[in-house]
C-alpha cells in the first residue's frame, strides 16, 4: 500500500525518485541476496503484458518457444574468445550438487549463446533444417557490482531468441527484422519513442560481429539501451560446430542471430513515463487501464454507489478493458486517489452519489493533473469514452516522450557543443568511426556512443573529436 | 524428423518405448549436464498450453503471479527443520560468483517456500494483508541421481503457489481448492482421470501439516503423481515470522499453504495416452489439433491441391482450430502420416486431387488406427467436423483411460489378493494407518501408498497388512 508521503521530486532527485516510486508501486523489492530482486505482482503483470506483446511479434515471424537449461558447463564459455572474455567476470559457479563437489564446475547461464549451440550442432544436418527460429523466456545471471532494481539486477528476466541460417544475408535480415520488432513494440504498445541503429565494436556483444539496439531518453536525459539484437555471423557456428549441408551436398558452417530483451525495459517505461506524483503506464501495457473508486459518506450512499460501480465493472470488462474497482475498507478516497496515482493507472472512474442519480461518472487522466485531465461523461457512454480515452493517453505519452527527446538532442557540431549537449541529453555528431576518439569522448565527457541510427542525414562531415572527414553521425548519451 | 523405423512396443518395453517417444516425437532432448532437459519448441509448446489452462484458473481464483529469485541464502533453507532434512541432499550450491568465493553459500532454489516466507514476513502486517495469495512460473533444481526426460530431471519446470492465510481453516479450504483444480485441469484438459486424495505422513512434502496429491494410472498400470497441494499449518509462518495483527490488534502468526504442477505432467499425458505408433494428444492441449497432408503425383495436381490445402488452413485457423499444413518437400504422404502420428496429432486431415475434385477432405482420428477412424467429410463441413470429432476425441482418451484405470484396479481385501493387483495396477485397500505397515508393504511389493482418496466407501474394515481395525481405504500401487 502506497504511503501518504511525497516522492523527491524527480528534478530533486531523479535515482531517489526511481527508487522509492519502484518499492511504493510495489513493482519490485529487494531480495535477500544482493543485487537480486523480487518482481512483485503487479511489476509482473506489467512483465505479461510485455511478454505477450512481444511474443505475439515473434509467433507472427514464425519463430517457436523452447527451454534450455539453466546449468552450463564452464568449458562452454570458453569455447568463442570474445564471449570468454565477455562473460568471465561475471559467472555465478555452481561447485557442489547433491552434497558433492561437482567434477566440472556449472555456471548459471548469463545468456545462452553456447548450450544452445551446442544443440543446434546436434540438430541441424541439412539445409531443410534452416532457418532454426528458437525463442526462450527465463532468466539469467550476470554478477554485477552495482545493482538497481529493474535496471541492473544480478538476476534478471528476459527473451533471447537464437536463430540459425543458411547464409550470410538472412542472419542479416534476421537480425534487422527482430531490431523493427522491438522497435515497433517500443513506440505502440510502450510509447517510448527509440533510436534503433548500429552499436560500435566498443560497445557490441562479446562474440558478435554486429550488434543492434534501440536507444531511448530517460527523463533526466539519460539514454537507456532497450533492446539488443546481434549477427553472430559464424563465430559461435566455428566454435560449437554448427554446420549443414547444402543443397549441393557441401557442407557449411550456419551464421547465427541472438537477441534479448529484459526486465530492463520496465526501468525505461519507469524513467520515461513517470512523474512527481508517480509511474504513469500507458494503456496497452497497464495491468489496469481504468481503476473505478466509489465514493460515499454513509450506508446508504455506499449501497447505491457500490452496486452501481459493481455494474460499471462488468460492463467495462465486457468491452475487454482491464479494469479495477478499489472496494478497501478503512481507507479514504484521496487515499485511493493518491495510491493509483503512484501506481500508473491511466484512467481514474469517481463514482459518488450525485454521479449516480444523474447518471454520470467523472474519467480523470493520470497524465494530466488537475482539472485539465477531467471530465464528466454520461453514464451510457462510458464504456466509448474509456476506449477512446486511452487510445488519447496511449498518443499523448509518445508524443509527450518524443517532444521531451528532441528538445534535449543537439545536432552538435563542435566538441563545445557536444560537451553541452551530452550533460543533459543527446549529441547527435559527425564520428569518424575510430575507437580513439569514442575512447576520449568517454573519458572527458562520461557520454558514450549509443548507436549509429540507421537513419541518417547523408553526406559527410567531420568527427566532432577530433575532425577527421566522417561519414556516419552517431547518437552520443551518458547511459544507464 | 521421425525416423521410419518403428518404436519397441509398449508391451515389450514400456520404459524404452517412453525414452525413444520423448527423443523422436521432439518433446524433449539431454542436455550436456546429466540429468538435464532441452525442452524442445514440440514440447514447449505443449507446456505452453498445460500453463495456459492452469494460468486462467489461478486467476479466476483470485490468484496473482510473481517473480522471486533463483538464488537462495544457504541459511534460510535450515530453518524450518523438516525442509532442510528434506532438501538438504538435493541441493545445487553456488560457492562463486564475479570470481570470489561468496562470503556464504547460496543456493539454487528446490523450492521457494524460504525466500517467499522471508518476504512475506515484510509484506505483511494486518489482516487487510490477508490472505496473500501469490503463483510464479519458474523452474527449481534437485539433484536427483536417477533421471528420466520430464519424469525425473535435475532441473524442471513448473508453478509453485504460495498463499498465506489469516484462520487454519481457509489455508485448508485454499489446500483443497488448488487439489480440485488440478483434478478438473487433469480431468477436463489432459483427459486424465485421477485420484485426489490425502497422503500419508511418510510421503509428505518436507514441511506440511497435510499434504494432498492428485494421482493417475500410467499405460504400464504404475502410479504418477501429478499435482500436490500442501497446508504448512503455521510451520513457514513461525520458521519465518509471518505475522499479521488481527482484527482485534493482537498479533497472530498466519497459515500457509503451497501447491506445484510441473513438466512432470507431460510425462503423464505421454504415458496415459500414447500407445505403439507414439504420442496421442488431447485435443484442448495439443499444440497443433489437426493436420493437413496434401497429396499428389505430378505438378498440376500439386498446385491444385496445394491451393486448396491453403484456403483449408485459413478457414480451419479462421474457426480457432490449432492446425498445421505440412507442406514439406523430399517427403512421401506416408512419411508424413507416421510423422504426425509419431508427434501425437490427434486429427489428419488428407486432401488429393480426387478430394479436390469431387469437394470432399479425408479425416483420420489418431486414437482409432485404420479405417474405423477415417471418414471421408464434404469440403464445406470440414470446419464443423473437425470441432464436433476434436471433442470426441478429448471424450474418448478420457474415457479409455478410465476404463483402463477401473480394469486394473482392484479391491484387494487379502494380502494375497493385493500383492496380485499392484503388480500390474493399483490395489484399494483398508489401511490401518500405522506407518510401519506402509513401510513393511512398501518392502515387500515395491508398492506405495499412493493417497487415501477424499472419496471413500465409509464404514469400517481390516488392515490389508495386519488385519487391524481400519477406517479408511488407500490406494496403493507402484510409482514413478
Amino acid at each position: 500500500m502506497a504511503e501518504e508521503k511525497k516522492l523527491p521530486s524527480r528534478s530533486e532527485d531523479f535515482s531517489e525518485w526511481y527508487n522509492q516510486l519502484v518499492l511504493r508501486a510495489e513493482l519490485a523489492d529487494y531480495a535477500p541476496v544482493r543485487g537480486c530482486m523480487i518482481v512483485r505482482p503487479y511489476g509482473w503483470a506489467l512483465w505479461e503484458n510485455i511478454t505477450q506483446a512481444l511474443d505475439g511479434r515473434f509467433k507472427a515471424t514464425g519463430h517457436v518457444n523452447a527451454a534450455f537449461p539453466l546449468l552450463i558447463p564452464r568449458s562452454f564459455i570458453d569455447k568463442e574468445k570474445s564471449h570468454v572474455a565477455g562473460f568471465s567476470p561475471e559467472l555465478a559457479v555452481v561447485t557442489h550438487g547433491g552434497g558433492e563437489e561437482l567434477e566440472e564446475p556449472l555456471v548459471i547461464r548469463p545468456t545462452s549463446e553456447t548450450i544452445i549451440g551446442h544443440a543446434y550442432a546436434r540438430w541441424i544436418q541439412s539445409y531443410r533444417d534452416l532457418p532454426l527460429l528458437i525463442n526462450q523466456w527465463n532468466s539469467v545471471v550476470r554478477w554485477e557490482l552495482r545493482t538497481k532494481l529493474f535496471l541492473r539486477t544480478l538476476e534478471f528476466y528476459w527473451q533471447e531468441g537464437h536463430t540459425a541460417h543458411a547464409t550470410a544475408e538472412e542472419a542479416e535480415a534476421e537480425t534487422r527484422q527482430m531490431l523493427d520488432i522491438y522497435a515497433d513494440f517500443a513506440v505502440r504498445d510502450a510509447a517510448i519513442p527509440v533510436i534503433p541503429g548500429r552499436k560500435s565494436a566498443a560497445e557490441r556483444f562479446a562474440g558478435a560481429d554486429q550488434t543492434y539496439s534501440i536507444e531511448a531518453m530517460m527523463g533526466d536525459g539519460k539514454a537507456l539501451q532497450a533492446g539488443t539484437s546481434h549477427n553472430l555471423g559464424q563465430n559461435f557456428a566455428q566454435a560449437f560446430d554448427i554446420r549443414y549441408l547444402d543443397r549441393d551436398g557441401a557442407l557449411q558452417h550456419c551464421w547465427t542471430t541472438s537477441w534479448g530483451l529484459s526486465t530492463r525495459f520496465v526501468g525505461a517505461i519507469i524513467m520515461v513515463h513517470g512523474d512527481d506524483q508517480g509511474l504513469i503506464l500507458p494503456p496497452r501495457l497497464a495491468p489496469f487501464q481504468a481503476v473505478i473508486v466509489p465514493i460515499f459518506r454513509n450506508d446508504a450512499e455506499k449501497t447505491s454507489v457500490r452496486d452501481a460501480a459493481r455494474k460499471l465493472l462488468a460492463e467495462l470488462s465486457d468491452a475487454a478493458i482491464r479494469v479495477k474497482l478499489d472496494e478497501r475498507e478503512g481507507v479514504s478516497p484521496g487515499f485511493k486517489f493518491n495510491d493509483w496515482e503512484m501506481r500508473g493507472v491511466p484512467l481514474r472512474l469517481e463514482l459518488g452519489p450525485r454521479d449516480v442519480a444523474q447518471g454520470n461518472v467523472v474519467l480523470a487522466r493520470r497524465d494530466k493533473p488537475g482539472k485539465e485531465g477531467k471530465s464528466i461523461v454520461a453514464r451510457q457512454a462510458v464504456a466509448a469514452s474509456v476506449i477512446e480515452w486511452l487510445k488519447e493517453i496511449q498518443q499523448a505519452l509518445f508524443d509527450r516522450a518524443l517532444a521531451f527527446r528532441k528538445s534535449r538532442t543537439v545536432d552538435a557540431a563542435t566538441y563545445g557543443e557536444f560537451k553541452d549537449a551530452v550533460a543533459w541529453g543527446f549529441a547527435f555528431s559527425w564520428w569518424c568511426g575510430r575507437s580513439e576518439c569514442e575512447e576520449k569522448i568517454k573519458e572527458e565527457t562520461m557520454a558514450t556512443m549509443r548507436c549509429i541510427p540507421l537513419e541518417q542525414p547523408g553526406g559527410t562531415g567531420k568527427c566532432v573529436y577530433c575532425g577527421a572527414p566522417a561519414s556516419e553521425k552517431g547518437i552520443f548519451g551518458r547511459a544507464y
